[in-house]
């Protein structure tokens, strides 16, 4: 039998306002099992930038950690991004929620001039040079405009946030549910998932087209 | 065009070890979507029995509530279980994940002389009353089985849980992964998903057949 490929998933927190969107994160775990693939689950072992309440959308006097609160959806299996290796791995998808942009980088404060977590700019950059695939989801594929240069990529439709990923470097193309960008030369696979007024089977058929879109490059 | 059925679907916080958990309540939201039917989502406004860091699996200094949890997997869209009237609604099911055993009832401390919220009680018995289904995963059968006269049910294979259950005058029927028990008289519907060692497509698989024996009962 050959040997299943493995990809690691990055998580940036667990709740869509302050660190990973659960629908995607969970869809990604989902399609990488569905497609025959194994997973392994990472995140960076950092405070997140703040705690929200995700019904009154304010923010909390609490202070919680990204590598913790992402073991909720890794179920306690989920290792420190500075452990994560490329060459132990065929792909690395990062999920969306706003954990992305405000643990994983500073974009959803910084807007262009964001910085990226250290760890996470290695992850990809390790991945890159190996020539091995990257899935992002809904805001992540900012943090791949400011990582790479002039990468091709989307985050759905929303004028302000294409413009900001534009002003990077990107080069954006729109799409709709379920729609995947892929840019050949950096093995870059993005899709737009909760960027769009997007229901639950809208996640699954974005994170599944990620998943698939890779498995055609191995 | 048809009505579609609607589905409650009750939470108890977000993460398996003091809250549900995380896969088995996204993929019975997916499997309400895919199967044709909408859901609304409710929990308890009350404070979870403790907060259990992932990884390590010790009990964190901070106190959580149930309620401000459960919306990080419902995306902010959520109501107090207070509110939930069962003429709204064809069907409701529980996803499990201890936060079933320690905050919707306390099945995890004290077992068969366990005490079941009062909101979580009068949820489940206005179902029954209405003739309406009801659909219970993982450890979530545990509190049919306080509620309901003689129930039958499954929580799986383990030998101490399917005693306990049994010791409050459930019958319990062994499963494996992806197979539903179904009590006609109640039109309870209950899967073992993460009872069992399994993996995220074996919960795919529980919650989906779970919502399909539920529409076969309208």
């Amino acid at each position: 039998m050959e040997k299943k490929k493995k990809f690691a998933v990055v998580l940036a927190g667990c709740g869509v306002f302050d660190g990973s969107e659960i629908h995607e994160a969970t869809m990604t775990l989902y399609a990488i099992m569905k497609n025959q693939g194994e997973y392994e689950i990472f995140a960076p072992d950092i405070m997140q930038h703040h705690v929200i309440n995700h019904i009154s959308g304010d923010e909390m006097k609490e202070s919680r950690n990204v590598l913790i609160e992402s073991a909720r959806i890794a179920r306690g299996k989920i290792r420190a991004l500075n452990e994560f290796r490329s060459e132990d791995f065929d792909a690395v998808i990062f999920p969306g929620g706003f954990g992305a942009a405000k643990n994983l980088s500073g974009f959803a404060f910084d807007g262009p001039d964001c910085k990226v977590n250290p760890e996470v700019e290695r992850t990809v950059k390790d991945m890159v040079n190996s020539g091995k695939p990257i899935g992002a989801l809904c805001i992540s594929p900012a943090i791949m405009a400011k990582i790479l240069d002039k990468p091709v990529l989307t985050i759905g439709q929303d004028e302000g946030t294409s413009k900001a990923v534009e002003s990077m470097g990107a080069t954006h193309k729109t799409t709709g549910h379920g729609e995947v960008v892929v840019d050949p030369d950096y093995k870059l696979v993005t899709s737009p998932c909760y960027m769009l007024d997007a229901n639950i089977l809208h996640i699954a058929e974005g994170a599944d087209a990620v998943v698939k879109e890779i498995f055609g490059m191995f």
